[in-house]
């Protein structure tokens, strides 16, 4: 919670639920990355919130972008951000979206597969490429499938055929998890990645990139370590695993650029029990999984709230979204403490959700409106 | 599959996902209801597919409409539906949108609690309202939380209390729970309403109305009970706990009149293997969790999945949207099979998808946009 932030919502009230990003903190998240980490290239996850207003202020700064689809390398684009700053991080492209890529002059590109390899030999001649490789993710509280990335075996042989097909075999990429709090989480993946560039050196392929991913949190309700912690933890690893030969490396902060840097001003629409005498209230707001606060599915991101009632007593509630979806209920498992003298028409702001929140709103899910966003 | 979806999606070869709806099938499923229970009043629930032209076809077939919230009620009078063909059936809306919906005419309104009641009696004075009571939905395929509801006890003393408010306590509701394969799923809540009816006559309180909800299944990969099988099973309860002295009924079907009638058209973006010799291949589509497939959350809802390739052998699959999130992956603790033939590139075509799906997608999550939807 800002100043800022706290002056907007009491002179503008928007009508409804709504974000509101403070981009004074934004501009705070990122010199503490280059500051933790001055040696290493910072590629702003733009999928964790690609409001052009964040987008132009870190090209300023001179952030680089990492980028999903070819409508987010157009969005970076038109932030200011030239083509050399910009990566197509997403292990899964149709071949056309790389012909768009490279012909706006994309030269980076992530791959988990001799497939995709193909794809971009084709479209994108000459191309820089990573490979991703799995990671276990163990101490990330957003759940990491093995959706992205293969297993480190594999690797070589996929970066030996892009080099084979005329690429740039670039280096190698991994994801520990978001919102991951253990700082020494990059340690085992670090110690393989060093092993891929052995291997490659003996074929002959010299690596020379390592792509950290993200998985830097956003402080919810516990305390997480500060971005110094996470740089000098993962400075460390590549000492101990490549010795004096430092790789280049990259990092993709998304939640931890900006998922602190907003707030969530929503309302409280009903208040009700299922039976007269049930000890758990039900508080819904007119806000849910389906209008921006998807990361609530399986109750993974717990957000704090915070209402004008917070100096009394408060009691577990059952928090739910206003959708006629039975599915819309966003803490259940684990009731949500909200004061006892909670109203209908109370204001609620739920703080740290800067990141992975608009874009995920639905269209127009029972005739709501996507969440409105307001970056000042 | 219908010849009309097949021949437009031949002739106007629709460039990215979309969907494609067939309206002689909306017709005829609205016409299998009213056959199967001509003395129900049909609420079309409008969350399932708000297409204007949807909307527009049941309005013109003399269809009602259950609505979510005020955007829909005016969506449903803008397809042509006087007011009194419209319910207010969200239990959980703020106080001045039941002041919108009643200054647009609208006069029956969903309840399950005193508050909400009281929000009614101070902006909609005089209307219609029925109380929603819990269900245990056994037998249903989509989630039915407890977010919507209450205890039968309590639901008394909320007709009461809205009969005192100078309401029209007018009836009781209830959903068994959506994509219901048990026909005599309604048994149980229909002895429910009736002993509801006969406590509130002992205090002097004359309910006459039954929302029966929805419920109403789509075909997915499996066979499912026919409406006029749904229609018989639900008259028989009724006379069973109702006597001779039979309520007017409400039916809210969603899924049951537009989920057969929509195809969503996709394609093959990757196919790969996380290891070199994994017997699962990953296949990824260009539309995932967020671009309108949120039904397949925790795998429940399973779409039948067609491609060119069918006669070959088939394989089992992890199927995987495009985003960059490693939650998108729709089916992979129960692979889903796919011919071993399959390749990048090929079309897929994924049956049953009319309902929930457009209205779910993200408003651009990873920059993709919405689903697109065509309604022939």
């Amino acid at each position: 919670m800002t100043d800022r932030i706290v002056d907007f919502l009491r002179s503008r009230r928007p009508e409804g639920p709504c974000l509101v990003v403070d981009l004074d903190v934004v501009r705070e998240n990122f010199r503490a990355f280059r500051h933790s980490m001055p040696d290493t290239r910072i590629f702003y996850a733009v999928k964790a919130n690609p409001a052009p207003e964040i987008l132009s202020t870190l090209a300023e700064m001179g952030s680089c972008f990492d980028c999903a689809s070819v409508a987010e390398i157009e969005m970076a684009l038109a932030a200011g951000a030239t083509p050399d700053r910009i990566s197509y991080g997403n292990t899964i492209k149709k071949e056309r979206d790389i012909a768009r890529a490279f012909a706006l002059g994309i030269g980076l590109y992530s791959v988990d597969c001799e497939a995709e390899v193909d794809k971009i030999a084709r479209q994108a001649p000459g191309a820089r490429v990573f490979c991703r490789i799995l990671c276990d993710g163990a101490g990330a509280e957003w759940p990491l499938s093995r959706k992205f990335g293969c297993e480190p075996e594999m690797a070589a042989g996929v970066l030996e055929h892009a080099y084979r097909n005329g690429l740039d075999a670039y280096g190698v990429s991994f994801h520990v998890g978001s919102q991951q709090a253990n700082t020494e989480a990059w340690d085992g993946a670090l110690a393989t990645a060093a092993g891929l560039f052995r291997e490659l050196a003996e074929r002959g392929i010299r690596l020379r990139m390592v792509n950290l991913g993200g998985g830097f949190p956003t402080r919810y309700l516990r305390d997480v370590p500060g971005v110094p912690n996470y740089g000098q933890s993962i400075l460390d690893a590549i000492s101990r695993h490549f010795g004096n030969r430092l790789p280049e490396t990259i990092i993709e902060p998304g939640r931890g650029m900006v998922g602190g840097a907003g707030i969530i001003k929503a309302e409280v629409v009903l208040i009700s029990r299922k039976q007269a005498d049930d000890p758990v209230r039900w508080v819904y707001l007119d806000i849910g999984k389906f209008g921006g606060l998807a990361e609530t599915m399986d109750e993974a991101i717990r957000y704090p709230i915070r209402t004008l009632r917070d100096d009394g007593p408060s009691a577990p509630c059952v928090l739910a979204g206003p959708t006629c979806d039975s599915a819309d209920v966003l803490y259940e498992k684990t009731p949500y403490p909200l004061p006892i003298s909670l109203e209908i028409g109370d204001e609620v702001l739920i703080e740290a959700t800067g990141a992975y929140t608009t874009t995920y709103s639905a269209v127009a899910f029972n005739g709501f409106p996507p969440l409105q966003s307001y970056v000042i």
